[in-house]
């Protein structure tokens, strides 16, 4: 299987890791997304495979030498739907960064091409593979918790430096796009609701020199059948923690509450008195999942359908936050 | 310093808890808010005492007889506020169960007669002096999180078996004024910041035959340079759960992030790498505060504008959910 990498922004580690594991796929080719992205960081993680992959100036081309199966698209996130749409009309399979677009035309024509193809894409909605995460939503999915009424997601970053793109809304997309679209999806993934409404508020006040970069945010859904669901978000984790991100999510059912934090998973049911500690299950990671749908041996965990949807639902949150109202969905 | 409590529904414990440990006050008489009103629990709770007050069938009368300085009201919610009333128009000071009101039309009546008096007013805001939320709050006024941006606060409660009352809007309030008012304090409490917009949810379905209580409930606000916060609430902790009640508030800041759960404060900022659990200040709890206002020794740090402001955000956040949509604050 020949993988070939668009870009350097986005999480191409997923793509590395699972190459790495998987004796049968090879990363043939990688290129830049647009003309002065830099891909440092790509070379820099190919640098440690066995064998090197050719690097193009132009993806175009790229994608027309080497016809790969399976393309990862990691650009500059503005850049993201119009890279896709070149990768789906050549044939190719896409693992594509979240969110899938940044607006929603651009949405709705990769959406529109993707629906006409015999493709996977999915998006890189890779933190349902960490093992807390996957524990934490086969204990729901296996009815730990009962009914799904009240879920409380929570993404929260060190902000550092960020490159220039992050600074405008029209490069960077927005940080409840970008962030939140993981915490978004797990409540879509946990609870098995479709959202019905969206209501937000963002912030870029005392950014760090950070242009229009939103460093808080807050959203409401309300889901079907009566779930309810947040999601918080912030880049105000001080340098001296510990990790990066700080990545959580309660669920509150009928029969009980789980919540992930601190990479681990609590429960509290009937079952057993006071809070237990889960222990975890490991999980291969996205991007072989991803692959052996390409394979015909297996569906995604990840759907494209999921990839649409959180997008969509992301991008109607930023208006909400943006216009203060509540958007239907 | 005499002092009568009337109704058993409430946080009478507050007042029990105060006046065993000041020498100079005395529970004098207890009485029902209205007919047919167990108090039970209250009768209970004073047999513990050394002097026994005397016991009431009407309110009224026994605040004619006994000239109390202070009237402890925790009765039937729908009945707080027109208590609150017959005791402020006796010239005595009120302490008494949150929300003050379940309407807000009641609620300006109190507030009207409130303003025009020389009483001290305090909601039952207890929580506030608890050794975890009290350190948590004095820190942020030390800047230790700088300027606040984003806060989520949780109440979380075991259902068990509720009261009659509790099972029609009419008479309980509903859940957001009930439980939730202590998550709205904290919020408006650690970030000096008043409230803007309220938008939220509240569903009664999976109640466990309790009627219109709502069992889950999820609040929005923007407040005041843009800071926002979250309040959720649930009746979905399970009974196996080590204690009653799972509160909670995160506060990340300019400079930092501190939080309150299981009863502990943990902070992340410039000052330390990784978390610091901080250890905890002592307090003499909400009802020893309220005194000394009342004996014009020190400023209650629940005040009454702060009783009636959160009660009336509370109200108004319930319209929010029934009628899904912002309410403008």
């Amino acid at each position: 299987m020949k993988i070939c990498i668009i870009g350097s922004a986005g999480h191409t580690n997923y793509v590395l890791d699972g190459v790495r594991r998987d004796k049968d796929s090879k990363i043939v080719g990688i290129a830049a997304g647009i003309q002065g992205e830099g891909i440092d960081k790509l070379t820099e993680q190919i640098g440690e495979l066995e064998e090197k992959p050719a690097v193009f100036d132009d993806y175009r081309e790229m994608l027309e030498q080497l016809q790969p199966d399976v393309v990862a698209v990691a650009s500059h996130f503005y850049q993201q739907a119009s890279i896709t749409l070149e990768v789906l009309k050549r044939g190719i399979n896409v693992f594509v960064e979240k969110p899938v677009a940044t607006n929603l035309s651009e949405l709705a024509s990769v959406k529109r091409f993707y629906q006409q193809s015999n493709l996977h894409l999915a998006a890189m909605f890779g933190i349902r593979y960490k093992p807390c995460f996957m524990t934490a939503w086969k204990l729901v999915q296996q009815g730990a918790v009962g009914k799904v009424r009240l879920m409380n997601a929570q993404k929260s970053y060190k902000l550092g430096s960020r490159p220039e793109f992050y600074k405008k809304r029209e490069t960077y997309g927005g940080t409840i796009p970008w962030v939140g679209s993981h915490a978004v999806d797990w409540l879509h993934w946990f609870s098995g609701e479709r959202f019905e409404t969206v209501y937000a508020a963002h912030s870029n006040q005392y950014n760090q020199g950070h242009g229009e970069l939103e460093i808080s945010a807050l959203l409401h859904f309300r889901l079907t059948n009566g779930a309810m669901g947040s999601v918080n978000i912030d880049y105000l984790r001080p340098d001296t923690a510990g990790s990066h991100g700080d990545d959580r999510i309660r669920v509150a059912g009928t029969e009980g509450v789980i919540e992930v934090c601190d990479e681990r998973v609590f429960l509290i049911n009937s079952k057993k008195k006071g809070v237990q500690e889960v222990s975890l299950e490991n999980s291969e990671g996205i991007f072989l999942d991803f692959l052996s749908q390409v394979r015909g041996k297996g569906k995604c965990l990840v759907s494209a359908e999921d990839s649409f949807y959180i997008t969509e639902v992301c991008l109607k949150a930023r208006v909400a936050a943006d216009e203060n109202r509540i958007v239907m969905l």
